[in-house]
């Protein structure tokens, strides 16, 4: 910290921002970029450092106060966002700014769109926001280097269309906005455009790289290394090959006449070669290309799906639920079901396995040392993914455990989940509508019982890549794309209870065209996941005859599909779980 | 139209904009603004007119297209707004103009907002909009006059809160944004700050006026002779009253310092006189204020509901279902039940009657001559509303004739209408929910069958006010006004069968306060209508046990508040039209 302030001085610097991304601004990052633990010993995956002459802040939202707390040395503020008085990081910096202030941020971790912002809200305080270089290196002994993990192609039989089907629809877009060229930062776009696949992130298997696509010419920005012969020689069909390093100067004489880029995604350090006048903003486009999949990268998810859930039952069925397991005990017996599967690569995300009250805990990680022991009654909520070579898979389950019974308020709490998880993915709706206009469908149960959850039901879901993939979303943010044929989603509804328990249920999904009527065209939801909810957890009095139909044909689907792939020993569990609930009312 | 034009070429104007609007930018118009009209001989309530040097052109929408193409004489051309290959005017203009064109428009019938915005982009195409002056007045024999109905108090035990405290609410906002005044040319909203009401717009009760407010004084430009002499006093003991046709001229000298207006409403010739660079723009102070409904108001607009009810259910219950009438004497019959209830003013809108397939044309109006007679099968649509003293009500309800059994279609149709209609009105959502939010939750049981309406759920409504009031709405459309205790909504999903039949069920809905949990505060809706739903259009194989009881609990409370105040001949088919819903079925 003195090191970075003694920079600080010598660069006439009030002030340093540590922005916590890579330089393509992607939500999960390699070791090297992990800035905000190096200076802080903050671990957590989300939050901003502001490093002044004489102080530090860290701000990190609801999920990991309890654990910046723990982990910030004393010299650190702590400052936890969305809560009443404190403002979040951009506010409190135009606060604290006077006149003349100067402060630095290292342009290759801040979007161009979001420098330009601060800088303008400072330019107000006649204060300075002023691109620096990577102050940290200098003093980050055994720094990462640039992750180089050996590309692999994603084989056209999975991807569907080759690279070049891909660069000739993106310069087809070009043509037709009279644009000359498109520079692309994002991971996951890249390796969707090339059908190439890494190891450089961990759970995404993604490259570090950029692209420059011209009318006739593609550049790829990657480390020549990382391919062996063969692949180089079916990469340079189609890409010309230069160094990470060199993108930015090359850019200045590549990026002629009027171009296309996304200012959320390119890093400040770009900003002067894309400053031409002409050139248009944007996000990138690729990235609806990318979100509705094509025939055989949705015949990949949905075998992905099918392998995934033939682990996840075994791994069910296997479960001894009298004896005791432990949040990371469990986690590994579903893994090591699923490394027994063709084609599985590793997780799609670290698994979330929270029993009891840390199931309540949205995005709880549990740490070997700290984990909790399934000891008796209580829910298991287990949130895991995999990557296959043809597609990701996410899946929430939550399991009962114990010798008794579920209380009323379980089953019902689970039950009303379970009825909005059931509306999102039986739902028809009409071409255009928007992940904003349908979040509710999923919380109106709740609702009735003054329950609620705060995120989003859905994410979009990559191909054998990110396991959150935009634009396409379910929550009430307005997010103004529609939802179209080929996306894959998630649904799902969860509930939170405070140091009791928690619920999730969670299944992805993909849109479908369904049919079309005098009213117009309608879409619905193929539902991929494949893997039965858990029956001692359904309150019957709270189902409707459809809802039941639904959950009975669900399970019908899911016994048809697994019972020839799985080992005998695991076939009398599914057919008990996938046979019909059992409904015997009499209604007056 | 030739002494018009001869006006353009006198002006050097290329063309001339009639926006058919008033100077208050109201949804309906007094005679003397009908100029769409008088220009065009097209008697629809919305639409635009240009008219250049040669040629003339009306815009308009679906509902109007039949009309407009009889109406309109052969020199016009129609513009079917919302088509393929239609671009809407204002696009249209921009096409049209070339460097050094001028086109003019009344500015007192433009807004500011929209003046600006269409000016430039004229101003991109080096063409001019001009602010000119009403050229239609000295061709025009006979104009109605500005109207000056004479206006009288809405009391305050019916408006809850005096003039005198609207005023300093108001001025409570511009002293905390620091603001010096504000200037309002929205007629509801100066009758809903001023407690006075008049009859100038057939079904609205306002007068037209402009209000100016600062933190000392408060100017009313309205006719003083409008007011009897008690009234005059007790009016301006809060405002001065000057000419209505002065405010202009007054604004200049009025509006010193910076002060707030909606330039959304204020009309152009204005824009001079709040040109001053300080000030602020939004949408009128007091449209959240009118939006949210005081006690009084609440109180109000229960007894409007009561009231109308006891009228409508003696309606229906002295209808004669074996009778042939017609879409007007339907009308006619329900507004004299209406008429024998104390505080009834009038209608709050022109009653919409479609039998069979006029039903389908969501704005239908049945015109003497062609009015259709309702003999055998057929679904009727019934939307009408009334004004009383203290309040406003708008009711649709579809009904039944035929001496013989809905059809299956019909019933599933009424059905799936009625259960979006009631699980909106039966929905808890968490404080924070938008209009957007909520309106698939209306929709989804029609979408589930392929189909849909194409008018949002809900619209906001007055007290003793228009019958459309803004903010507040359920639709798609994004308006970023959560939904607030007190606002009052309709409830009203339709389903249009072209050239068959159309269905819409219409309720209206305050919003309330409902609970606090661990999750946050819930709101509810209050059900304000009275009237029992088509029983025998309902098909009780599609609802589920929780809608059955929604609905019988309604009906129950519908006879419990009417029985005692309706005549004796209407109780029996009172009694058998809320009587609980026949369900014997046994699930399996």
């Amino acid at each position: 910290m003195e090191s970075l302030r003694a920079r600080l001085r010598e660069e006439k610097l009030d002030g340093y921002i540590i922005t916590g991304t890579d330089p393509h601004q992607s939500e999960y990052v390699a070791p090297r970029w992990r800035t905000r633990e190096f200076i802080s010993g903050f671990t957590g995956s989300s939050g901003i450092v502001i490093i002044t002459l004489t102080e530090a802040y860290l701000w990190t939202d609801s999920r990991y106060f309890i654990q910046a707390s723990i982990e910030l040395p004393s010299c650190y503020t702590l400052m936890r966002s969305g809560t009443e008085g404190t403002p979040d990081p951009w506010t409190w910096l135009y606060e604290y700014a006077t006149e003349g202030m100067r402060f630095g941020v290292d342009s290759s971790t801040i979007s161009i769109a979001h420098f330009s912002e601060l800088s303008s809200s400072l330019k107000e305080k006649k204060a300075e926001l002023v691109a620096s270089d990577d102050f940290l290196s200098p003093i980050w002994k055994n720094r990462s280097d640039v992750p180089m993990t050996p590309c692999e192609e994603m084989e056209e039989e999975y991807a569907g269309k080759s690279a070049h089907e891909k660069l000739e629809s993106i310069r087809n877009v070009l043509r037709k906005r009279n644009l000359r060229w498109t520079f692309i930062a994002s991971l996951d776009d890249i390796a969707w455009i090339t059908n190439l696949r890494a190891d450089d992130i961990a759970c995404t298997p993604v490259f570090v790289s950029y692209l420059f696509i011209s009318l006739t010419k593609a550049v790829l920005f990657v480390d020549e290394r990382r391919f062996d012969k063969d692949l180089l020689r079916i990469v340079r069909k189609d890409f010309s090959i230069k160094p990470y390093e060199s993108a930015a100067e090359s850019l200045s004489s590549l990026a002629k006449g009027p171009g296309y880029f996304n200012p959320d995604r390119v890093p400040e350090i770009f900003s002067s070669a894309l400053s031409g006048k002409r050139n248009e903003k944007g996000a990138d486009i690729s990235v609806l290309m990318k979100a509705c999949k094509n025939k055989k990268e949705l015949e990949g998810m949905r075998l992905a799906h099918i392998y995934d859930a033939s682990a996840y039952v075994s791994f069910l069925s296997r479960l001894d639920r009298s004896q005791i397991y432990d949040e990371i005990t469990i986690s590994e017996r579903l893994e090591n079901e699923r490394k027994k599967i063709p084609g599985y690569l590793g997780p799609s995300f670290s698994a979330i396995a929270g029993f009891r009250e840390n199931g309540a805990m949205c995005h709880y990680k549990a740490e070997r040392g700290s984990e909790k022991k399934i000891d008796g009654h209580g829910l298991l909520v287990l949130d895991t993914g995999s990557q296959f070579r043809f597609g990701t898979t996410d899946i929430t389950r939550t399991l009962f455990f114990g010798a008794d019974e579920p209380t009323e308020e379980e089953k019902r709490d689970y039950t009303l989940v379970l009825k909005g998880h059931l509306a999102l993915l039986s739902l028809r709706f009409p071409k255009g509508t928007k992940g904003f206009h349908i979040d509710a469908i999923a919380k109106q149960y709740l609702w009735k019982y003054g329950e609620n959850f705060f995120h989003g039901t859905g994410h979009g879901v990559g191909c054998r890549l990110s396991v959150h993939e935009g634009p396409q979303r379910i929550s009430p943010a307005v997010i103004d794309v529609p939802l179209m044929p080929g996306m894959v989603l998630s649904d799902e509804p969860g509930l939170y209870k405070e140091n009791r328990y928690g619920i999730r249920i969670e299944n992805l999904l993909a849109v479908k065209e369904d049919m079309k009527t005098e009213f117009g065209t309608f879409y619905s939801f193929e539902t991929l996941t494949l893997v039965p909810y858990e029956k001692k957890l359904i309150e019957m009095e709270l189902l409707t005859e459809e809802e039941v139909r639904i959950i009975d044909d669900y399970h019908k689907h899911v016994y048809e599909v697994l019972h020839e792939l799985v080992d005998s020993d695991v076939l009398p569990w599914l057919q008990d779980a996938t046979s019909p609930l059992h409904v015997n009312r009499i209604y007056s």
